[in-house]
């Protein structure tokens, strides 16, 4: 049992953010955040599977690998610090010793990200004020959590933040709120942009990583916005305790609680992110059903809402659904083009569009008007057995190009 | 040993091509195309690996199969023939019958193709009215393969035309040419487009499909345009023997000599459609070089062209070359990023941008002015082994967009 609530990183108890401008970016805009927990937290981390890997993805890899637990993150914006070499590794340890120097607190409590142009150095004397100021501003209200959220934005054009409430078995209650940041390089197979997650529910760091791990391939590994998968991408939960919950020691009631909330925190993150996709003007869902196995119908959703033909086509509001069928088809899945059932679905209604492989006569009048919303949904019915998946992209339009074809001047 | 010479389609003696309007596109432009041979063919092909398979690509890799000799290719542009059911391969049935009545032949040799819209049926009574027209234009001049060429292009801007000359050891000679269209739905792992070849020279059938499936791999397999795997992919080589040579019935010099020329040809045209790609301002070619094995050189050199971040970056003559590494860091390939030299080349000159995975210091004028050309080349050095591979793309541009947000209307 979870509600949603208000907030982020700030909304469960113990925890506190800032966000601010450091000069990192040339423009003035926020571009530091810091979080912060009065006490250290157990911690999980998922991260890139790209081989090229960002100094502070090295970095927070080997904190976790080691079971380390954290007082603070800290994040920047606008320069990604990846293939930067031994003096971006170095730039990790100066971070992390000002972060410790200006809370007080050991560097090897300090967990790190990055994220922006790949390629340039860290400006560390940046970093070290940025921290001394920011260290200053923390706060646990709710506003401090939406600064942090909108400091750690690059192309993003909204800040993207989600917290809930849950109740375990003996009545005691726990809050878990969460923010991210991504809207281009954005790709399955890793957490595909940067999210920190705060609880104070009481968990072990075993059960605490395993259920991250349990969710990212339904949530953020369902994400895509370009196909381009990052070296940057980071996803961190931090867990202080204070709930003072029965400390979660076994997959019992209150892991599948705590499962679940963290799911729709991470869904609804993912979702977020879609919807801000570099230039997109909707959030096109891809639910795949009744498919052989979990995996194909992961494999499958993924492909159409991946597919540079269809996003096209749902830019220009068209129900070009042969984009959608060969996107099903290049999956790497085998199954029965002629069994396949395909319907879109928006706040202006819902059509079948096909029925065992063939097109049903449907109006492409009433199409367009579904597609013409910002939020669209195919469902793909492969009527081959009983598992589902669901997977988030968004539309691809000139603004896309735009915002790409010039990123760094 | 191979000369480059005039033509496509009818360079190689015996083979005749027509290419005209049958109605099937809505606006009048050429959309039906006829290769006839004097006499039967050896026939070889290729076909998309997309589970959704349109009914003439059906029918031909059946023909293929059968191992039949082929004396007519008829294709047509503006309707796919893809997810059409029984109704489409009804069609096949009487396409190949009103060929075969055009020009006196049966059925069972008349090789089929479509490209355009997926989804719709093909109106039969204008492709039985098609082929009764172009049967009278058949012409064995060069015009007549260009008129061909031209007829089934849909999204393309220009045809797309090869030919060589070859000498064969014994001093005979025996021409090979073909045509090709592609600009959209074009990614590797297939053939990825539509490709008709022709040649005189005299090999068995059997050295006609490995000399083919051979090439295929460094060739076709290397393009893309978007990341999109057509369900109509379809390459086609026909022999008909005239060139008097010794029939080449082992692995020999001559074997070598025509898997050259037509290696040639191959690569000549997947570059022909990757500069032709829907939108596309520029051919994008990747080399990589001293990779640690070939299939890892292929891997990383079509992970880069394919990357849309990168795509829109040369759209907009931006050196980001940290899109470059994050596109071999995905590749799936594993190497040590802080190996890697690359190099940026057009024919404004060439320009070494990273050694050793670091930053050179170039710069960015000169950088932008090579990828304001035409024709652009990132070179990639891993430093690993000996394994090189090229691969070919184009940027990605506003154009893209506006062409595929409407393609049906």
């Amino acid at each position: 049992m979870f509600e949603r609530t208000e907030g982020g990183v700030t909304a469960a108890p113990g925890f506190k953010a800032a966000g601010g401008a450091a000069g990192i970016k040339g423009n003035g805009a926020p571009d530091m955040a810091l979080i912060v927990c009065e006490r250290p937290c157990h911690t999980a981390g998922t991260f890139t599977t790209n081989v090229v890997k960002a100094a502070p993805v090295v970095w927070d890899r080997e904190f976790i690998k080691e079971g380390r637990k954290a007082e603070a993150i800290v994040v920047n914006s606008g320069v990604a610090n990846a293939c930067t070499g031994k003096k971006g590794r170095e730039a990790c340890v100066k971070t992390a010793e000002a972060v410790g120097r200006a809370l007080g607190i050991s560097p090897e409590r300090v967990l790190i990200a990055s994220t922006g142009v790949i390629g340039r150095q860290i400006p560390v004397d940046k970093i070290e004020n940025g921290a001394a100021k920011l260290a200053g501003k923390l706060d646990d209200g709710l506003g401090a959590g939406t600064d942090a959220a909108r400091a750690i934005m690059t192309t993003d054009t909204i800040e993207k933040e989600v917290a809930v409430t849950m109740e375990f078995s003996d009545g005691s209650r726990a809050t878990l709120g969460g923010m991210s940041k991504g809207s281009g390089m954005i790709h399955p197979n890793m957490c595909t942009m940067l999210c920190f997650l705060t609880t104070d529910a009481a968990i072990t760091r075993e059960l605490l990583q395993k259920a991250l791990s349990e969710v990212i391939p339904d949530t953020f590994n369902m994400l895509s916005v370009d196909g381009d998968t990052s070296t940057n991408d980071t996803c961190l939960l931090l867990a202080n305790g204070l709930a003072g919950n029965p400390e979660i020691d076994s997959e019992n009631e209150d892991y599948l609680t705590f499962r679940d909330a963290l799911r729709y925190c991470c869904e609804s993150l993912a979702k977020k992110m879609a919807k801000d996709g570099e230039g997109a003007t909707c959030l096109f869902t891809c639910d795949v059903i009744h498919a052989d196995t979990k995996e194909h119908a992961r494999m499958l959703a993924r492909s159409v809402v991946s597919s540079t033909l269809t996003k096209a086509a749902i830019a220009g509001h068209d129900a070009n659904w042969g984009r959608i069928l060969c996107a099903l088809g290049y999956a790497g899945v085998d199954f029965d083009p002629e069994m396949v059932d395909l319907y879109l679905e928006s706040r202006a209604g819902r059509l079948q569009i096909l029925a065992a492989g063939t097109d049903t006569g449907y109006s492409e009048e009433k199409a367009t008007e579904i597609l013409s919303q910002d939020e669209i949904r195919a469902i793909c019915d492969m009527h081959m057995g009983d598992a589902d998946a669901s997977a988030w992209g968004c539309d691809l339009t000139h603004a896309y190009v735009s915002i790409n074809g010039d990123y760094r001047s």
